[in-house]
């Protein structure tokens, strides 16, 4: 049974979209009526293929955007606020959602616990070390994106046999649909926010393999019923 | 049977020391006299709890260090450039040593060969596959940090004994020390330049151990006499 992090275990999208709303405001004083939130969408995906996911990519795309916005005239102590942003974020505590360690205790006396993250391996693992969960996972997996291959060749190197494997997560584009096409299950606890790159339509997965819960504390019932 | 992938199957120093380069010769041009390499060498370290390795941070620490060393009178359009080489750096093809494949494939024969490289997730995953060598490893172990730890972590995951477990690479402190203190043996390459960081005393490591070669292709009679 394998968990994903952000947005499932611990906040992640709130701090993004703090930070989001910042850079909104201080663009603003430049460009008053500035569409910044489209901006960053368009910056960030032109970018995700030369730098992946997370905090780091983040900053450098805010960035980014804040020149472009502002056709370079936005001021270097702008930039050096924006630079701040992207280390504090990367030193936050790590904030877990409620009711997380008690699902994992009991998940973890019945079945061995993964947990399989995308994103940046620096931040990741550093984010694991503060949530204190480390020692409740017998294996963690970081990877670079979270697609039928990627899943496939973990069950494969941990000699997982995918109708045995149940994966718990907030993103249905990362976490079920592509667990689902491997024959295993999906367990989706969606978050409050959903960054937009992650959304699919509900109607384009299946209506079997998986299963939606309100909150991470129905776990246990729900494993109960497998 | 293990490689390191920067500086010992691909040119990687190379290109942080181009654009280091120059951000030297940017910089001046505000602040003539400016010890850019050692600004710089101390905002990388200062960071590298919070960035860990590679180009995205590698990005980030040269934006700061521009600000800083201008006290802020960088204009937005130099930092623009800076953004601008982070990009080129993830985008650049993966540029081979000389005598890496017949390297790989002799030692392919013998052994399995595994890759295990430090820094960042996505842009180690891009270089490995730009580098068409993805196909002769069984196995990629990408870590934020080579350490005894890391590397006992790993051989313990995969089943493999110590005393059967050879390391190649061109960092002593990443490559060859840790692996020694584990009781394998580590291939020294050295590669022309090393970061500062990488840099330890010859005579900390033990005696025994390890090996030195001038280049990869002598891995072949190395190989014939262990």
């Amino acid at each position: 049974m394998a968990f994903d992090g952000d947005d499932t275990l611990w906040h992640n999208e709130t701090r993004f979209n703090l930070t989001q709303s910042a850079l909104r405001d201080l663009i603003r004083r430049h460009v008053p009526d500035a569409d910044v939130d489209s901006e960053l969408a368009e910056v960030e995906k032109r970018n995700l293929g030369l730098y992946g996911y997370g905090v780091k990519a983040f900053t450098l795309s805010m960035l980014e955007t804040a020149i472009q916005v502002t056709k370079g005239r936005i001021p270097t102590a702008d930039l050096e606020v924006i630079l701040g942003w992207g280390k504090r974020m990367l030193g936050e505590p790590t904030e877990l959602l409620d009711g997380v360690e008690d699902a994992l205790r009991d998940a973890g006396s019945r079945y061995e616990l993964l947990l399989i993250t995308k994103g940046d391996l620096f931040d990741q693992e550093s984010k694991l070390a503060r949530s204190g969960l480390a020692d409740m996972f017998s294996g963690i997996e970081i990877l670079s994106e979270k697609n039928v291959e990627t899943y496939r060749a973990v069950l494969r190197r941990r000699g997982i046999d995918p109708n045995e494997f149940v994966m718990v997560g907030n993103s249905l584009r990362s976490d079920i649909a592509p667990v689902v096409a491997l024959g295993a299950r999906g367990v989706h606890v969606p978050y409050p926010l959903t960054w937009a790159h992650e959304q699919v339509p509900e109607d384009s997965l299946p209506r079997e393999g998986w299963h939606r819960l309100a909150s991470i504390t129905q776990l246990g019932a729900l494993l109960e019923t497998l």
